[in-house]
């Protein structure tokens, strides 16, 4: 039997919706209420987005969770996603399909299909997924839409992933919570099914709350400014680095002042910044302005 | 500019349709008429799938076409697509959108979101693209479902690809055309729509002909009988190499005999074999059955 086949099989077990046909088929067929869908795909690189010796179940519930993540900035409920899994040792594999199941199961969505290839050698390997998901009924929020006079708030904290890929990295002890945040990132899927009809615009904080604040402004044409003490982050980070880390996941979007999320069981949602006429990030400290630091989050390959 | 902002700021012009958002956002937006959906996602990594120096442009049409082939296979029509890119130095990235626009703009295909890494170091790139299309409105048919008297079919003819790759990899001379079969492969879209109805089983001929209609035959719980010598192959070619070569990305389909496609304009359809109770395949030469040949066609890692 090849390995893919071997990994095939594996697979199957997750697979249970008909859309995916037992994965036998050249392709998933889907039925879906009438709506306007919504999709979107990460990759994620070893080496790049991932450690080498991250667990491979961690590596597989990141994949789900950065592309729910997404989906959730949208305010969309998800159904399925597609992977594009490149294969690993025997061991690695079935550990990879253990911590898929777990994502899937937790976040409540089936795998229609994909697809399983080998790298070369002993190359960095690169995994791909796709999610789709149904538009929330009164449509999808855009990064873009913040207005004048909007607050800007985020849900729960962030800083927790980033210090966890310290102790990832053999950089520094710390609580399980943080290495948690890191490797098993929690998509506020709920919060932003609860948010979309509320919101001006909305994005996850998916590179560091400054660069992904700035570019919603950006985006909305307008300023934001943020309150550093307000920022929610762990007890005893250092603050600056929270707001330039990445990897946290929590939603981040504009609303007008008094907002009121009914809904109970959701992550804390904190103000902690507004928007106003012109362009670009303000960082206010408690004495006043701030200097900004040098990088404001993840820029992918910037040079 | 960062390389992916460079990157992204070529897409943009191939991602026009509102759902994409301008490429802008965390995710696409899609509205689509009622009716069931066709998701495939498929990866190609370089150095297994595709040649270090096959032109990038090539790279790209190819990723979409074997895409689109597999939603020709379910009688899909293709409405959108997300691409996983992997960068590679600038002139390739722009030689690959290059391609990428001719094959989205070949199928009637738009570009509706997707992401872009950096593999590590020389490493082997990995490319990725989901494909979804709606289904045809009669169902669409699966590889299984191949019924006891029905004809195996095929269109177009198979080989060619084979052939290109050989010339590809500098082992052969032939003509442009096989070149073009290997590197710009034409997914059987308006054939696959016409056929739905009107067939029992259908898949695309991705790996070889014979690999793939014994694997039709295992989904349909029969066997398989194929006519060798009436196999449409190129002129010159090895009709048992033509046989057991990939990438020709034409349609096999199970209906039953006197199949009538009315419709003008498509590419030719051979009757090639027929399905009877049983297991397994066999091969009809001109003066009775074939020995198979070790490898039926193209087996991914099979060890």
């Amino acid at each position: 039997m090849s390995r893919e086949q071997a990994f095939l099989d594996l697979l199957k077990p997750l697979a249970r919706h008909p859309a995916a046909r037992g994965l036998a088929d050249d392709a998933a067929v889907l039925e879906l209420d009438p709506g306007p869908l919504v999709l979107t795909h990460d990759m994620i690189v070893e080496g790049v987005h991932y450690l080498p010796d991250d667990p491979p179940g961690d590596v597989a519930w990141k994949l789900v969770a950065v592309n729910l993540s997404d989906l959730a900035a949208k305010g969309a409920r998800p159904v399925g996603v597609l992977l594009g899994y490149a294969l690993g040792n025997v061991d690695d594999d079935a550990a990879f399909v253990a911590g898929l199941e777990q994502a899937l199961s937790a976040f409540d969505v089936t795998l229609l299909g994909g697809d399983t290839v080998r790298m070369p050698g002993a190359s960095p390997r690169a995994h791909g997924l796709t999610a789709i998901g149904k538009a929330p009924p009164h449509g999808a929020p855009s990064r873009a839409g913040a207005m004048v006079g909007d607050l800007l708030y985020m849900t729960g904290r962030v800083g927790a992933a980033g210090l966890g890929l310290a102790i990832a990295r053999g950089e520094r002890d710390g609580p399980a919570e943080w290495l948690a945040a890191y490797r098993r990132p929690q998509p506020r899927l709920a919060e932003g099914q609860a948010l979309a009809s509320l919101v001006h615009a909305m994005a996850d904080i998916s590179d560091g709350l400054l660069i992904d604040a700035a570019r919603m402004a950006n985006a909305s044409r307008l300023a934001v400014e943020i309150d550093l003490p307000v920022v929610p982050v762990p007890e005893g980070a250092d603050r600056m680095t929270a707001v330039t880390a990445g990897d946290d996941y929590e939603l981040l979007f504009a609303a007008p002042p008094g907002l009121n999320v009914s809904q109970p069981g959701l992550a804390m949602i904190t103000p902690i910044g507004r928007f106003r006429d012109g362009s670009g990030l303000t960082l206010n400290g408690e004495q006043g302005v701030l200097a900004l630091p040098d990088v404001l989050g993840y820029e992918h390959d910037a040079p």
